[in-house]
């Protein structure tokens, strides 16, 4: 297990994260192309379980113990009025996680993952972004190591997720600060506001934008972000250290994923992007990273939903890449 | 069980098949908006869950048992060289998937999914339809009734597959038949061929379409399709009557359903389409039916792999249906 104590530390540990396996990527190449299909013809699946081997470290993996991780932040910025909901769900949406009741609760189950809820100082929202940095970097750094401590190192798979009222807000401030635009381009409805909220979430980031001039990206988390985006870093950069392949769910975790990528480029060569969220400024943000969503369903609500509504077509990739017969072992005619 | 001895009195039977359950549609969707989320967070996973629950008549139903049914034949039309692979690969196949080596057979069990497969009288190809109908009405009708009768009736999913060298050559005139436009409109790459080859199987269907004029869908069907595609239209008809939801594989799968649909205009709402296939006239055939695809993965294997590869999707939708707790369990403040 990693420790850091300063996000300098931090940004050293993601520079000596480890690579994928060459000699497993050319091995399970090697093992597509005898594969009983036509060559290409299981389309992305073969790009994913090629990708998912290089990271495993063999040619023929298995994908039997993925881990969801949910963590859960309250914001100073809400008192600006930036969410539908109040506050205090969050800590109810937490209670609801650990009593099975909320939908990434059911998709977890669907796929045979174990889930974890980490619940970050909930009483002790972030400070107002408009007003101060949303983090001390001694908080900044504490949440980090909670992501990174919530990785269990014999999992084949992560999933993060969120839950934090008011955490679009911090997301479209970090896209803004790490991809550059202003909050406008990168605000959208969340959980619902209407015109006006949206009106008020843009206003909310330009002001963020502001008053923290930094765009060294661990400086933009700190100041913009909140507690559980930056467990989600720690959590993404953790899996990186132990070589699990991680799914990005939506627009929150893609920009909290989105600071380790500006801080250390290829830092999210071991994840792919779950889907694409309804949030609109998701599309522009993946492309930014270069990551095309598996799914694309139209969802919006974050615990990692939509990261784990995709474990299913991870599944079926590696699935296919390890269970099936050659055309030697089939004595079937390659063409 | 159905017994029809015509085509037409298969038409009947289409004409006479359930509707949806109108008091479990209304139940699912006033059950939906009590769940812990934002309305509408879910996207198109709560539209899935409505519908599924719609046609399995309970307003909070389950996915335990899907059914995975392979069908395969052979094809006249492969003497005028239309394929990359010779026609003994369709026998080799059909015992690649007895013996759980196929691509298939992986998906099924990461789905749990039961899985039967049926060879259509492989020693005893169509005609080719360039010179004569594929099929007599005996033969066509035999085909219809191998697939219904393939339908366990306890599943609750279907997913129909296919196996059959040359049979996108055969889906393509079904597509041209159906929809209208030329072969070269319907025509792709299949398994593989090249340039030459593809203009080889425009010319093919351009042929067939000459040769029968009829554009009475089933004899469409009988004319230009082959054993294992009418299969798959009477395993889809069947799956209708015993209130089955079907997920659609690609471009073959489709062809085959459209024949329904032409037939009797909104016999597939019983249907979702699995995914968007490489084969490039699938996204105008999904078109013409008002099917939006659940996955984009560049699949174009057939087996049913793009259907069953949805499965996941469904079984998430349904689970986070029926397993979530409403806002008043659960203690949540609804916004």
């Amino acid at each position: 297990m990693a420790n850091f104590f300063t996000l300098s530390e931090f940004a050293q540990v993601l520079a000596a994260a480890p690579d994928a396996d060459a000699q497993a990527l050319a091995g399970a190449q090697q093992r597509d192309r005898q594969l009983t299909k036509p060559p290409g013809a299981l389309g992305r699946l073969e790009d994913l379980a090629i990708w998912y081997a290089s990271w495993r470290g063999s040619d023929r993996p298995s994908l039997d113990a993925p881990q969801i991780v949910i963590f859960a932040g309250n914001h100073g910025v809400c008192a600006q009025g930036v969410s539908a909901f109040p506050p205090e769900v969050t800590a109810q949406m937490v209670a609801n996680f650990e009593h099975g009741g909320a939908a990434i609760n059911q998709l977890a189950k669907a796929f045979g993952a174990k889930m974890d809820v980490h619940a970050l100082d909930l009483d002790r929202p972030t400070a107002d972004f408009t007003q101060e940095p949303a983090m001390t970097e001694v908080d900044c750094v504490a949440a980090l190591q909670t992501g990174w401590d919530a990785v269990d190192a014999s999992a084949d798979l992560l999933v993060t997720g969120e839950m934090g009222i008011g955490n679009t807000t911090s997301a479209a401030a970090l896209g803004a600060a790490l991809f550059g635009g202003a909050g406008s381009d990168w605000v959208g409805r969340g959980t619902g506001v209407d015109d006006a909220g949206l009106a008020i979430k843009a206003r909310v980031v330009d002001a963020g934008l502001a008053l923290h001039s930094s765009r060294a990206p661990l400086e933009v988390l700190r100041c913009l972000g909140g507690r559980e985006l930056a467990a989600m870093v720690g959590a993404i950069a953790a899996a990186r250290a132990h070589r699990i392949p991680v799914i990005l769910d939506g627009f929150i975790c893609t920009a909290a994923a989105s600071v380790l990528e500006k801080t250390h480029a290829g830092a999210l060569d071991h994840c792919v992007a779950g889907h694409l969220s309804a949030e609109g400024a998701h599309r522009k943000m993946l492309d930014g990273l270069g990551k095309e969503p598996l799914l694309s369903l139209g969802l919006r609500l974050g615990e990692g939903s939509g990261g784990a509504a995709a474990i299913g077509v991870l599944k079926a990739a590696v699935a296919c890449h390890s269970g099936m017969a050659t055309f030697a072992e089939a004595g079937v005619s390659d063409g």
